[in-house]
């Protein structure tokens, strides 16, 4: 049974101190929030003492590990005193938005960067790690073409899209993960945006929606769209294309029901709206991966180095964006 | 290039003008109507000969074969006549609406029922015939349980209802064929019958919905349900289950376009409404199989046969509703 | 928080146990089941007393309700004395195979019935639920015809069929309370069976697949189909046909992933094929149900009368395929 | 009734052909081919006079208009001849390979050029054409993201290749016009390529897979994805995002038939593999509506600056290709 710290109450911090609840393998001993209220209120839910400030979780020696889901600014930090004080680390994407600082923090923990863990969860989505599953089968030949279509159902508030980092580094950074799960090392990144959503995001020195292509060092190309704003819900898809054929994940509804009348036939209900809707089966076994990492020993996956290569692709996109060139990955 | 006389320029009568113009292998070259207007018309559109009597058609020996599309009553006389001079027949369904006159004109011609071939024409479907080809190669193992839907779009006039045999007789019979097309010979039929549409329908002493259940001589089962309207289209479907599988044929729609929005995703247009755009490509097939009998020699399927096994299902369907009975097929 | 005791620790009472430990308004604090084995893992893993006699539960005036969930003959006896003791009950369908049984318990019971909720869990199940609300609030008009087909993966051991009461009583006990969850009392009833899968089957006097056709007392149609056994899982689908459209409710898929390749497009993977994948979320909108009635004080629904409903269709089907007669429920 | 000359019976010829002579309104009385075998067999099979050169159906006053399906090289001389002369001409796609070519044909013509259709076939095609007339009716409120996927089953022999232009001027035009179609013009075009497929295309330095980004004049985003191999047929798909939700043209199949077995369920059968087989009927529409230009005296659409147009993105993509840079349109 591995005793786990959760830092930050917010709302990604209920969804894994859900999933930790969830788990067999893992019990929620004690939980960190600036904000009382909020971390009173988690730490009753779920039975695990509150504290105001992280130190006590980083201390306890009796505490296998932490999760970091606390706002970005502070990854670093938390992330580095609980890898040196041995416990391992489920770190929320991104690390940073500064790659100087990411790459600062890399060469002062060296290989302790191993034992945190980056809430890539798109990766454990169970149709997106089924179609990579059956790529890396061999069940398409050889992976040529990868299509991704992200979109949210509404915009952020605008002061959320003003500390985000960027369209880039706070939502495509999904993508360019995924992008990364399934053709490995990216080589050149090429990027167009659009501004035809939200005013205050434009003011906000951001774009709305955005299409970048990739190509991966072996050769092959994917294409990423990017909208903040979806009519019909959280849509989430998937295409990979090979030699053989293509395996597509498709967008999920809550029921299996199909209308047709008059005007329309074979209609199905909205897609999921909210994220976690979509993604608590991923949130799920992402956790479940970390607790067999801090199990077996073994490196968890995706690790630091993953993150910081999904950052790279967010600061090539945008470069790419500015300078209206192709830009290649040193 | 065999040389076609058609007899009977309504409706259906042009819709088999039309697939013996599509045809490279035959032509047509008279036809026949008691309404002057009608024939003249349809003689002029296609370049043949119009009669307002059938005699110099079957008198015609240049003439290789007859499409058989006047009235009902008609039926008999007509293929009798046909036939008798040597000719290939083919006639639309029913034979007649009275098994005793079909036995009766079986036993006056004998071996030259043979040459009649019947318009059981969904039996030429690419989708139904691709299900029961597929079915027949054994890919879904021994065949157990027919499911078969069929609905119209709307109700016919009630004065259509009044001289059309009813419902079993005049809509269900193709689904009989159908039926037997996958099962081979029917040992029992039971029925129930609804009156939910059209009062007219009611005062013309016939139903207007019914579900129908059937047991194969070798014991395996089919449904078949019948509705005079439907809401969405001309509802065609049918799903062949057996020990290893199931093969669906769907309803088909007029574009591949689906849309998504608010309150419905993958949406699909309305299915064919119309008769003829769901089953122009059967009707071009079933002619075309019906000139390579006449190129062979060989006997034409489905035939007069099983235009009368179709028949006393129907029959039999009548007597379930009427009786209360599982009827048992002699 | 209501209290709930588990009368039963087989495979559906793990279910139950499940669905109370999942409810944030329940909790299982007793256990019973004759095996010592069974009912003392059950009670360790909930963290509930655990017994080899129900007497304890039934006599604990502290305990709400209990669920029912042992052998079939064991229902009548244990839901008459809980309901006696003013406890709420959820019973596990049939309440008893042998319908002279139920109606004795019923008169001796009279209006203490209304507290025992009967489990049709399919009743609960999202995407069927959803159906049976939208037809109800007239979006395909009038209900015309509901076509259930329902097969399981595979049969289940002979022993098993010779105490069960036959397909019927067994299994399409569900799908008969399906029907009359859409179309309210039925008026006729008419059935044909198969041997085709199981030899086993045909000795011990079932049979193995069945097609039943039902008329409602307002003269609306249903077919029911059934297999005991199906290559692509849990077979589970409900169309419900109207004046204004359809309704269906398709089989549901582990992931949303399709494969095309040079043989086949657009393929998903099978369907589920344990019950619990399939009706989880059934099992516990079902237990969230009973709990508000026990909140509330309202009669449960679908209630003792709807178990004894579905049971005389039941044998009213096996009496038809006896009798080779369409059977009118009195 | 329009009388047409077809100049060129290859097989792109031959396709123009057949949907002359499937037109009620025009009639196909001249073809040449330099090739003796080849006209001559065409203009037998449609009763047409034949040539070997292209003079005598330029001469011939009576002939209303002709389509130029002969090999690129020559669109320019023949579209020009026929225009001065008074015809109308419906030119297959490109107008030429060199952009400096078709800048001086249009600098001579001037508004002659508007008599010329160009044969973009796909703005015809049911689906695509269905998807553009409701995005023009607002159904999805503003258009915003525009996703085509175009793959060809298999790859062109290598001698094809050499003289094709390029993947962007022979495969990638067709989708470069129809994002035109829905965006209008382009402002932004930025290019990825690949070589995963054939040895022989890239020794003849072209590519055999590439992802273009557009951005058009009014700020909207297009990514159009190409190979030239796909296993599972001619996979042409298209989806139109906007403000209210998305319009999406699917592949299409030979027939509806789908099956499930043990591993897997809802397969489709393979998608067309020819490209007749799926836009047969946009050549039909295509022709159609050249017709309809001839009769009304109306400029037909798309004309000879939407092939100007198409050809200039498909350059700029190959300059993107080449300079690793977004190419702005001038």
């Amino acid at each position: 049974m591995k005793r786990i710290g959760l830092l930050g109450c917010g709302r990604i911090g209920q969804v894994h101190a859900a999933s930790v609840a969830a788990s067999p393998r893992a019990e929620l001993v004690a939980v960190f929030d600036p904000f009382g209220s909020a971390v009173e209120k988690v730490g009753r839910d779920y039975g695990a003492a509150a504290y105001t400030s992280p130190d006590p979780i980083l201390d306890d020696e009796s505490i296998d590990a932490v999760i970091v889901a606390s706002p970005t600014p502070t990854h670093i930090d938390l992330l580095t005193r609980a890898v040196r004080r041995g416990k391992g680390v489920l770190c929320e994407k991104p690390i940073d938005l500064d790659l100087a600082r990411v790459d600062a923090c890399r060469e002062e923990l060296g290989e302790l960067t191993r034992r945190v863990m980056l809430g890539f969860n798109r990766r454990f989505d169970p149709s997106f790690a089924d179609v990579r599953a059956r790529v890396a089968a061999g069940e398409i030949g050889g992976l040529e073409q990868l299509t991704i279509i992200s979109r949210d159902p509404a915009a952020p508030p605008a002061g959320y899209v003003e500390t985000s980092g960027g369209l880039f580094r706070d939502m495509m950074i999904h993508d360019f993960d995924m992008a990364r799960f399934f053709l490995g090392d990216v080589a050149e990144v090429t990027a167009l945006g659009a501004n035809l959503i939200s005013p205050e995001i434009e003011q906000a020195g951001d774009i709305d929606g955005a299409v970048v292509s990739l190509r991966s060092v072996d050769g092959r190309l994917a294409t990423i769209t990017n909208s903040r704003r979806c009519a019909y819900g959280y849509d989430q898809r998937l295409e990979a294309f090979g030699e053989r054929g293509a395996l597509e994940a498709r967008n999920q509804h809550a029921t299996s029901v199909r209308f047709s009348g008059a005007h329309t036939t074979d209609a199905a209900p909205p897609i999921h709206h909210f994220f976690l809707d979509r993604y608590t089966p991923a949130y799920r076994a992402e956790f479940d991966a970390f607790v067999t990492s801090l199990e077996t020993g073994e490196n968890p996956s995706p690790g630091f180095d993953d993150g910081r290569a999904a950052l790279v692709l967010a600061d090539a996109a945008a470069e790419s964006l500015r300078s209206g060139r192709t830009v290649t990955i040193a």
